[in-house]
């Protein structure tokens, strides 16, 4: 835990190398390791995370948590053991490497195949939650990568000892404990920024401004995504009383995510049914509602706030959500395609050639068909936990799992083959057959 | 054909929106019509490339193309013929659309499935080859992305006839022509870079600096490689007949392509025997071989050059090649991770349990046992064509055919569901099942 950060980092690309030829037995032993390690250093846990949220309790006002954040910050008894339960489910999860994605002869004795492989050195910039610390530790490990952990000074003692339990476990089954490293303050964050050599992949959990800083100051690949502006589309053929649901449970359920709805969009033919039934229910949660001229006019002018050009693209992360009335489907499409961040899209029709058309036109990472926004989260999808949300056009995409955290490299074995046989005017021909695999 | 690229590329957003919902057949009778469109065109085409060429055999001395590049922008009746034949090839590989790699049930009428969709709008800027446009476009249509197309300058003529004929195609099954576009100048190759809200990918295809240049200019994500220094390591259990077939095929038999090998590292225990047989073997070939001291002591001092530290990181892209003893494999390991590029990889051994760690440990796109670096080639792996070869750690990574031209979406299908009912003390279970598809 010592030594520049561009040696650290030295140091977890050559762990990197050693993870890369594990067995998936070893990989899970660590992780058993790990459940082990943090079940009997509970009580060690536990004082350093009330050191962490005494410190910031009586944090002068400019540094003060809100009390949401303290609330992340907490960590009980109960948090801890469903975080040792959320390694000891990885354990058992299907091993992501090796697997075999395509595989080909081209020509006797020459088979090519393509594999799933880790990506390498990983560097997570993450906010107060400690928790979140132990899911990604797990994450990369069970992927075969080394990971470079930042977490926020707040949680600076609590992720002290999460990191030492986590990366004894490690030693403690021969592997390199350089593949977890735990960084602090700033300057070692910048540090990590500009380390390209050796770190393959930055991933910064947080607020819009700490991801679009971030992607700003480094050249290595960043993934995640800086805005979460989701959409739920109210179709004329809607069951009215399931939009409701979806559209509530949207907003409500929990507002700050972001996979939450910031605008709902309603078509025209049933706006004069639906929307007071929706701003009645909204109102009643304690949701703003901001309007366009066409649905201000179907409600009661206390009710709802008239938006204005920048409602369309606010991503509020609080109890207040937009609603325009637009005349079909292709104005939804177009609106969401102006305005929406590529995250989830929801629609709520009977129809299932109008959810096809949505499906295949929307461009985001999840589109949705009479469900909620909300679903778009790796635990909800059965990822085991998630190591961020990507909205980027490349692989990975969505809630990254497992599977978003490798690659895959082409092996190709042969017999001494050379290409200057299958050039030129005599030259053999490849066979290119599928191969079981 | 006009208007500003900004306005261009928004075109080419909308075009990939329909794109992004056609049919298969609607894709592939595309390619039927290109491939005629071609062959009825086949005076035309070969008329202007003339034009292309006679400019290029005048040019003064400062602009003059190199007999190589000359080569490779002259269009013959029987490259034409290739590249309708290559187009028929890509309409008969199956669809790279909607191919569902994970299919779950969340619960109950809740349903996920990741399906493959194209990436959206794809930029692509190469150097003076023609036929390269057909190919880009081939791959681009049958993937259902948009494409906005920057030539060679020196192929201006021979890229208007092809571009036009290529998009007449897809007007003429009623698909947007704004999906095939041709951009020319530098100036509009800067606000292709700028166009990041309605281009979702760069991929520049020519040199090193060409490759650079283009990365610092925008924030696009961009597709491709800077550099190719390849390895092959000939191991202490190599045969060394097919050691020497390999490194010399993967060398000699195109020089410059990116996938030839650079430097050759000899296992010490068999470099006594297996170095003056190389050496001897290239230098018939017309290879310059720069070594250091262990091998320069093992051939005639004026055999060979001595190497200095800069060969080592070189791309030599001619007849030279660089050569290390090297003291096992722990050595060429770290040799490859220090100067490889990430681009192929070679091991020659007999010996399958150190091809198998050379395989996990090597961090390249490729990995080959005894097998020639030259084969990492879309074509070669059966691809049809490449659009380039990706050393970037997230996908796309290798030969970019149609599966690197997709990204997926997570489709989900539910009946009004709410996260809402998951949530809290009474959550109702996930039920994560896996669905057949």
């Amino acid at each position: 835990m010592t030594g520049g950060v561009r040696e650290r980092a030295a140091a977890a690309r050559r762990a990197a190398a050693r993870l890369a030829r594990s067995t998936p037995s070893e990989r899970n032993d660590v992780l058993a390791e790990m459940a082990e390690g943090l079940r009997k250093a509970t009580s060690e846990i536990l004082e350093a995370n009330a050191v962490d949220c005494a410190a910031a309790a009586v944090a002068t006002t400019a540094d003060a948590l809100s009390p949401a954040l303290l609330q992340r910050l907490k960590l009980e008894r109960s948090k801890l053991e469903d975080l040792v339960l959320g390694l000891e489910q990885l354990r058992v999860l299907p091993d992501p490497l090796g697997v075999i994605t395509l595989a080909r002869e081209l020509d006797a004795g020459l088979e090519l195949r393509r594999v799933t492989c880790p990506i390498g050195v990983v560097g997570v910039i993450f906010e107060s939650r400690p928790d979140a610390l132990v899911q990604i530790a797990g994450l990369c490990l069970k992927s075969g990568n080394a990971v470079l952990l930042k977490g926020g000074s707040e949680a600076e003692q609590s992720n002290r000892v999460l990191a030492r339990v986590l990366r004894a476990a490690i030693e403690g089954l021969g592997l390199p404990g350089a593949a977890l490293q735990l960084l602090e303050g700033r300057a070692e964050v910048a540090e990590l920024l500009q380390a390209e050599a050796d770190v393959d992949l930055i991933v910064p959990r947080g607020s819009s401004a700490l991801v679009r800083a971030i992607r700003e100051a480094t050249s290595i690949p960043v993934l995640g995504h800086a805005e979460g502006v989701c959409h739920v589309y109210v179709d004329r053929r809607a069951d009215l009383a399931q939009a409701l649901a979806v559209a509530v449970d949207a907003k409500v359920q929990y507002p700050s995510a972001c996979n939450a709805v910031e605008t709902v969009l309603v078509h025209a033919a049933i706006a004069a049914k639906f929307v007071p039934a929706l701003v009645n229910v909204l109102r009643a949660h304690g949701v703003e509602v901001r309007a366009d001229p066409r649905a201000l006019a179907l409600v009661s002018a206390g009710d709802v706030v008239a938006a204005d050009g920048s409602d369309w693209d606010a991503e509020y992360g609080e109890m207040i959500v937009a609603l325009r009335i637009v005349d079909d489907l292709d104005a939804a499409l177009e609106h969401i395609s102006r305005h929406g961040s590529r995250h989830t899209e929801a629609i709520v029709t009977a129809d299932r050639a109008t959810w096809e058309r949505f499906a295949a036109e929307v461009d985001a990472a999840g589109v949705f068909w009479n469900a909620s926004t909300r679903f778009a989260d790796g635990f909800r999808y059965g990822f085991g936990a998630e190591l961020g949300i990507a909205t980027g056009k490349l692989h990975p995409r969505g809630p990254v799992g497992l599977e978003g955290l490798v690659t895959y490299k082409y092996r190709l074995e042969g017999n001494g083959h050379r290409v200057s046989d299958y050039a030129g005017p005599a030259a053999r021909p490849f066979s290119h057959r599928d191969l079981d695999h």
